[in-house]
């Protein structure tokens, strides 16, 4: 593991890491933001953050104004990349395919399966690099935008009890029913939509067993709100099983990081309730 | 004048600019961020933000977590290009010298002068524009970061009563005794070195009418500190005219726009105060 970048910040550090991702065969990036107290080796919670197409770490740690919420509550923030990289791993032409677009899955079907294993990677191999690196409690939060809070929900809802707190900004909360989620998850998956299932936020919440809150935010304004993100079927969902959400449309926001800037103090509060039980 | 962006906010609008220079011959643009306040038509305030080398509209808007502070506040925030641009205007290979290193002054050597007039594009033509094209007030404020740190600084000190306050980030204070100000200055200004005092805040404090208070801060962890921005030669000109100068040193900041949202807000606070005359 080799840190490449640090920078001081709100008195604490926001660093980038380089790391070879056994589960993912390739070397990998993250931006990590330790708070002043994690410099003094005191343990910290971790919120980690999936960004969405395109994005790699570097995309919420310039532009999301994450660092001054983290350090005001001292949370780690750890921002991963969006999926394995390199020349030995498959790809496609396309920005919503392959590199860049991991949908946070593992999958199954060639040239794919063979690096694309981000759930895995996500949920075991990084959590169990950064708690044997860097002084974290064991409490643990998790969040992201667009294809990224797909796969923040996704890890929390299959994975019950290893997340306290959720949330989503523009979230892809029902990809087998989208355009980006079909084209991603046949490739990936292969035609058996039934196995999309276990990928798919507004079907594994049918049948969650935690009933962790979900606090989804969403721009009125969003390009993609009718077409690829849809909260409407998420929120049919969570109501037909009385599963909490809290779902914000804000009138006039779009898609960008000017939308999640804007209301980032709030998913760090929801965070910090989930962490502390309130 | 042409909306090229625009994006909700903060209860605001990040909104970014085309237009035509009469002062540069050329397309500008410019980002600004008009507060909830300004949207109802309200009369606002006017922050300039003036940015370093390399940089065009874009890195401010998106890197400084700016719009939080500037909603607060009830500001609007404007952050122009760094130079003049286009296939018609002289450049040079490199990153210092030509576009995207306009350095805010008024050049008078060829093949420079024909565009090269940020400082009449910056002091005149775009504050003429803003306030006949957005609901301002004649308030000013003036602030940037390291070539435009510089700019902020002696364009505020050329201009007694056009700003009502003035800050900077790791600015170039004595550009006629660092590098990148000799090439510079010695390209655009020519030999004659007695023209340069003109455009460097460190000569021009020494004679400064109006005792506007500067506040600067500075890494000491930034890699050009010692050879590009050396402020104690402003702090000692400063010391001889009695001129109010608050300098604040930062163990451990680097260069970067993380050390800049680091200490923004005490930058909104300055010149809150300074537009309120506490």
């Amino acid at each position: 593991m080799e840190r490449i970048e640090q920078h001081a910040s709100f008195g604490g550090r926001q660093e980038v890491w380089k790391h070879v991702s056994a589960t993912l065969g390739c070397d990998m990036r993250f931006g990590i933001y330790l708070p002043e107290a994690a410099l003094r080796g005191q343990h910290c919670p971790v919120l980690y953050w999936l960004s969405g197409l395109t994005c790699t770490e570097q995309n919420f740690i310039t532009k999301a104004g994450a660092q001054a919420h983290a350090a005001r509550h001292g949370f780690i923030v750890v921002a991963p990349d969006t999926s394995p990289r390199g020349a030995q791993v498959a790809d496609d032409a396309a920005y919503d395919l392959g590199q860049g677009a991991g949908f946070y899955l593992n999958a199954v079907q060639a040239p794919w399966a063979a690096h694309y294993r981000m759930h895995d990677y996500i949920a075991e191999e990084l959590p169990a690099l950064i708690e044997a690196s860097f002084p974290t409690t064991d409490v643990r939060g998790i969040f992201g935008h667009s294809m990224g809070g797909h796969g923040a929900l996704v890890t929390a809802l299959r994975c019950p009890g290893r997340y306290r707190s959720v949330s989503a900004f523009s979230p892809i909360v029902a990809p087998s029913q989208v355009p980006w989620g079909e084209k991603a998850f046949s490739a990936y998956l292969g035609a058996d939509t039934a196995a999309w299932r276990q990928w798919d936020a507004t079907a594994l919440v049918a049948t969650a067993q935690e009933r962790l809150p979900l606090l989804v935010d969403q721009g009125a304004g969003d390009e993609f709100l009718g077409t690829q993100l849809r909260p409407e079927l998420l929120k049919a969902a969570c109501e037909r099983t009385a599963h909490p959400l809290e779902l914000r449309i804000h009138p006039g926001y779009d898609h960008s990081y000017y939308f999640i800037a804007s209301f980032l103090a709030d998913h760090f509060a929801h965070h910090a309730a989930g962490f502390t039980g309130r």
